[in-house]
């Protein structure tokens, strides 16, 4: 399917593309420019594969001068560049767009340095998110942020979208793990943000640059914090007779004090699909299920172990199980990261989204979910990051049904719109990118979207950085009927083209 | 001594004092606005009192619309506001700026809303940092973040200043405890900027605005994190031979895979000013001390304390006691919070930096401002957050001995400077404002600068928000003789009026 830019996203311009290509590989060389459409056809999409698009060029360069040339190149001529990792995405942030260079930065996977006294690894963008801890392990360390696809997916990318993962509930978004960040800018110009230090002078724009989506300039370079491989890990699986209440005993965990490195949650349409699957080991008839894991010294573990045990009993759990050996409780998690192709083995596909509730509203928005999921005649299926509050409803349904996606889009949008209604986002990790642009008018005024622009104009004037992603034009808003419209105008005249 | 605006930065309006209090007066109410120099005296300082200024007028809102009414009228007439919450910044961020208006948010000081399941308070910007924590302790609950003014500073100052303290090795900086902002921009738009949930789709404005020194919007609400009070607290003392191998000591804790609350160190000066004026029970001999603090359950700090006292004894410390009793640990802790008054005790003045260092590099940068010590003549003190790198060093001078200031700002320019040569950065906690303006074009090169101000444009295009303030223009650069140049240029041409 192709992605429907709208009219004030559209970026045109006349360059011939041989031309362009020569201009390129002056800078870049001839193996690092793809053009041939054989050799574009694996840029056409990222993780969210509803949406496809052939990219104008691809351009792979292999130093920062090159990254300097290519956007210095597309500035002068007004061309719009797409940079992208290993394009693991969920929401279309790497999808290419029409007549733009799509920014390959897989080529930049060099691990440059690891400071065991700083307890910091400086890597280039396109090194893995596992590859960073499995460099780091002969020091004790690690790299806390762990995404579902982090065999896979780039550090880059990650700093990109601020991905969380199952632990950021005790170790914090990407934001928390990152020091420093050195940008390409579409000047060409090369910044350097943020630092060893804990705080620096002037704005955070590392914090800024931090889940933008592409759309303020290229990172070229990553230093992140790197932690201590905790001594001892253990989990409790506790089995409950419905979801409300396991909702409920989630929000008592954390209301307890508790601070467990991962809380997740399973109804019972993925606990089938997943024991179907991987055979983790979960009770197959419970409503939902909770994995709540602990991790540090052995007494710590011990006595939060304890304490959240009498939590979930106290919340009505049907059963409460610790892993009693590390080969089981890597079972317990194999069956929480198996979910999602879990779920394509039950359903040929499947959409999975990506909003954040306060803990507290998880019972009545689970319940939301399941009304809209009957309304809509599709199943839904939910595991999620519930120490969080991050919900991933996963709506299964079948792409060669006629009509069938853009019912399951609609149910999408409805999902995220009961997300901010309780007081949520409409994202957790998975950022905006294409599939969330319309909840951003739903998300935010027009005082905050302008806002948006004019910070995307500081770094990006002419609008050729990933466009048409992350951040809707007020005029988009204004055609989806969401924009809080003040007096019946689009707020800010300067904004007008926008 | 009044401060020295570059010309560059200075903001001309030729707007009538009293036609503007007329104008203001129809929004903000008689007694909401100050203009007697004898009302305005208060007000011609914050903590950096070297530096003095009468505000043109000051005003003092109580509500939301009467802050965008205020912001509204400056922007119409080009008047630059500078807007306050208690005045304890050390760096000069609420200096008041010649004919602009001073914005105190000191009225706006009510806790709105305590969340027990979310773990939040909502309050106003006025309230002060210790309040939070006074009025979350009901429910077990405090803010984390404790700057050593936090019995008078405001929580709406500690998040335009990014505010540390001692705590912050463990729980993070106020950036890292914000969940979400309201702002009122320069246009008097009301922007909500991130929310209870963990992250948020579009760019990250909650961070940007954190530490961003009144620069870009007035903040008139704050949702913070809570935490849960820690059940067991316990503080050792460690007492070495020189500062070079407490230093080193502190290194070797965090190498250690230990995570204090507190890790402080404080020299042989300090020592004897604080046992003198609080006898905290110091040991007066030592070259230098440490306080390592841990909490959490009791096991998890008993076997921190062990392994701690073992790294100081193997790091060659001459002592290492634990305090024995409540009352001993708070006396140890009393210590250090009294170092400033008991600087200013054995020195008529005292110039409090604050710079931040890898901490491999402490042993060094201590020698360094040991060796800038006695070429200067000027006795230093040093007591700081040493588990982050963040130095506190003291400059004991006589303000009356002439020329005596001029030589501590140029020495304290000079260990800022050994700072950011060290791979540091000049500020941890304090943030920039007047005080370390000229030391920014030695860590930033202009296309970083060029990046703020284009950032700074986003929010306030006529820069009459705190003018003179945090980033320097690159005018100021050139003039101080630090800006990297390129080819004898200052880089961006569209930046030549900054």
């Amino acid at each position: 399917m192709v992605y429907r830019v709208h009219p004030s996203e559209r970026i045109s311009h006349g360059v011939d593309r041989n031309r362009f290509l020569r201009l390129l590989s002056e800078h870049v060389g001839g193996d690092g420019l793809l053009f041939d459409p054989e050799d574009l056809r694996p840029y056409e999409c990222d993780g969210l594969s509803a949406y496809r698009e052939l990219p104008w060029i691809v351009a792979l360069p292999k130093t920062i001068e090159q990254v300097q040339a290519v956007l210095r190149l597309c500035r002068e001529h007004g061309v719009p560049v797409v940079a992208r990792g290993a394009g693991t995405g969920l929401s279309g942030g790497a999808l290419p767009v029409a007549d733009a260079v799509l920014l390959s930065l897989a080529g930049f996977n060099g691990i440059m340095a690891i400071d065991r006294a700083n307890r910091t690894a400086r890597v280039q963008p396109g090194v893995r998110n596992l590859a960073i801890s499995e460099a780091a392990a002969r020091y004790g360390l690690y790299y806390a942020p762990d995404p579902s696809s982090q065999i896979a997916c780039t550090i880059g990318g990650n700093v990109a979208e601020n991905s969380g993962g199952v632990h950021c509930l005790k170790y914090g978004l990407t934001v928390h793990n990152v020091l420093q960040v050195r940008l390409v800018t579409l000047d060409g110009e090369l910044l350097t943000l943020g630092g060893s230090g804990y705080d620096g002078p002037g704005y955070d724009l590392l914090a800024l640059i931090t889940g933008s989506e592409g759309l303020l300039g290229v990172i070229v370079e990553v230093t992140v914090k790197l932690l201590p491989i905790p001594p001892c890990t253990q989990v409790l699986l506790a089995s409950f007779d419905s979801v409300e209440e396991a909702g409920r005993a989630v929000a008592a965990i954390i209301g307890a004090g508790l601070v467990p490195a991962g809380l997740e949650m399973m109804d019972n349409i993925t606990i089938r699909a997943v024991e179907d699957f991987v055979h983790a080991g979960y009770p197959i008839d419970a409503a939902a299920i909770v994995l709540c894991e602990f991790d540090g010294i052995g007494e710590q573990v011990e006595s939060d172990l304890l304490k959240a045990g009498d939590v979930f009993r106290t919340q009505g759990a049907t059963g409460v199980r610790q892993s009693t050996s590390e080969a089981e409780r890597k079972r317990f998690w194999a069956g929480r990261k198996a979910a999602f192709p879990a779920a394509g083995r039950i359903s040929p596909d499947y959409y999975c989204m990506d909003g954040t509730i306060p803990r507290k509203r998880l019972p009545e928005v689970l319940r939301r979910i399941s009304e809209l999921s009957a309304h809509y005649g599709l199943v839904v299926g939910n595991v999620f990051h519930a120490g969080d509050g991050n919900l991933h409803p996963l709506i299964l349904y079948d792409a060669n049904k006629s009509g069938e996606l853009e019912r399951v889009e609609e149910l999408g949008g409805k999902i995220l719109e009961a997300c901010v209604d309780a007081g949520g986002t409409i994202t957790g990790e998975h950022g905006v990118g294409v599939e969330k642009i319309n909840q951003m008018c739903v998300q935010f005024g027009a005082a905050e979207l302008a806002q948006f622009h004019a910070v995307k104009r500081a770094f990006d004037p002419g609008g050729l950085l990933n466009p048409g992603k992350a951040v809707p034009t007020l005029h988009r808003c204004a055609e989806f009927g969401a924009m809080h419209v003040r007096g019946g105008q689009i707020a800010h005249p300067e904004l007008e083209r926008f």
